[in-house]
């Protein structure tokens, strides 16, 4: 039913995306009564947009195992099922990470040869931007499964990205004595006999210099390399706003500056990344920040659109053994 | 020999924090012959500054192991030396982290109690500051160890903030379903039952609200949150650079908005929190920043100061015990 703001920006970001691609057909999934207030007095585009009833809400905290075997009929689990019955290509949701995770995973399954699905986003870099993944849906994630990341996150930027072969490097750490983990050893040995274009491990900065395309690495330091930049963005927001807010004669320069620190501010917005992907899936699922604005849920289903007409799970099914087979094999 | 920029750099530092701390004794450990141009017409404090000559300089690149065997005269030896048999209170060097951590711990041992050290720094935060270790130490740390990390933490912050009961917060990740694997959930349990203040669960946002004064994890999602910050910090510089550089007219309000936005990067001027300390010694030692400047590591030679002065390894070496225990065995 719509993250932390419900309906009121999801249903407004849907109907934006509607006017914006005249080839996009959506189903609002949720309880009719708290939609339908937002479509009231609109112009909408009937033909291509429909409600589709669920009684039930996740709640943000709610256990994964419990919203999956006690709601039945919530927004996500009744959003997948169409996708999973070819009425929908695509479902995009601003709920509860997990228990999305765990109805996906259990409604759609994973495709062959994918032992667990991974959360993939894109982050904004010096160079455009790199893919990470996962970022939160696996923790102790041995080499196997790395690789796994590793190769549809290649798939994944080879197709949304027009690359023939991006580059992938492995998450690591930059102090010699101890340069990785086990795990982290053997994954980079499976990529290096694999066919991806691996280029060897990289630091926790490589995120922002953009030095490799795709970045792999266990869902716990990707998630922990998110949370952090995002503190960090908020830390920094606010000092700057403290700064310029000080008194008069900050505040004056604040407003002349204001149009570069606004550029500057558009070519990092977390909204135009917002919609991470649940890749592994046999289906498209993208997940929205919970705290996602309109414009930043829009994005979340533009990157759903981008997924569909891109075919990624197929390609990901048709190109995963070949990528994972060593070039001598 | 003074990592990155050699002796130019450190020399510096040495002199100047010689002016500021009349009580400072420093002993300029390296070639004689690189340190001594650094020192020539200058009016130096003969009675408080000496060099102690060590032949071999160890490179940023050399592993740790082979320091330790071959590099018996390296400046980063012969200083480490000097602490153990009591010439010198604390080493600080900008050198080879790994070759450091492991002459360290092979010269001065650990503290009773302590099975390995960490690296542990102070970040800056929205209230100030917030001290995280292990940064790069220790990879797969076991839940005992973090809790020995958080215990060191919790001492270290007691003395040198003057805080009573720092509070202490595990880091871990966000998705409900997964939350956390299974060290981290041991190591909750363990910091629950001892007498730290812990204050349970915290994302990588944590590190920048400053909600508490200590975060621990392992060394490779420190070191992963550390470097992300870095990359962040410098993408969002040379952006504000590039967009304030576009033309005369946003070159002219950068110019006015220069006093807002050089008081802003002083709040948060990583030169500030240069010094990292190895924690869990018989000893003090402090690594700086290879790419540290003067102001940077006369920091550094603060933080040693400031250690000495509290008597930091004593106080692990007494409240250790204590700390561990639960309240109620």
């Amino acid at each position: 039913m719509g993250g932390d703001f419900g309906p009121e920006v999801t249903v407004a970001a849907a109907l934006s995306a509607l006017d914006r691609n005249p080839d996009l057909r959506l189903i609002l999934v949720g309880q009719q009564d708290a939609i339908s207030p937002y479509l009231a007095a609109r112009d909408l585009p009937r033909r291509r947009l429909d409600i589709q009833h669920a009684s039930e809400v996740v709640g943000m905290d709610e256990a994964p195992a419990h919203v999956l075997r006690h709601k039945k009929d919530s927004s996500m689990r009744v959003a997948i099922n169409l996708v999973r019955n070819g009425t929908a290509d695509a479902c995009v949701s601003a709920g509860n990470t997990g228990a999305l995770m765990a109805t996906a995973r259990f409604v759609l399954k994973t495709l062959p040869g994918i032992d667990r699905p991974a959360i993939m986003s894109a982050m904004p870099s010096l160079r455009g931007h790199v893919h990470m993944l996962d970022l939160g849906a696996n923790v102790d994630s041995p080499a196997e499964l790395l690789l796994q990341f590793a190769v549809m996150g290649s798939i994944v930027v080879k197709y949304l990205e027009n690359k023939p072969r991006p580059s992938v490097g492995l998450l690591n750490i930059g102090v010699e004595d101890i340069k990785g983990n086990e795990v982290v050893k053997q994954a980079a040995e499976l990529m290096t006999r694999s066919n991806l274009n691996y280029q060897g491990y990289v630091e926790g900065d490589a995120i922002y210099t953009g030095d490799v395309d795709v970045i792999v690495c266990d869902g716990f330091d990707g998630n922990v390399a998110l949370k952090t930049s995002e503190g960090l963005a908020q830390m920094i927001a606010s000092l700057m706003r403290e700064e310029f807010g000080r008194n008069v004669l900050t505040r004056l320069s604040g407003l002349l500056a204001m149009p570069i620190i606004r550029a500057f501010r558009d070519r990092i917005d977390h909204r135009q990344y917002n919609g991470a992907s649940f890749v592994g899936l046999n289906g498209i699922v993208i997940k929205s920040h919970g705290g996602a604005d309109a414009i930043a849920f829009r994005q979340a289903i533009k990157e759903g659109v981008n997924e569909v007409k891109q075919h990624v799970p197929e390609h990901i099914s048709e190109e995963l053994s070949d990528m994972m087979r060593a070039p001598d094999q």
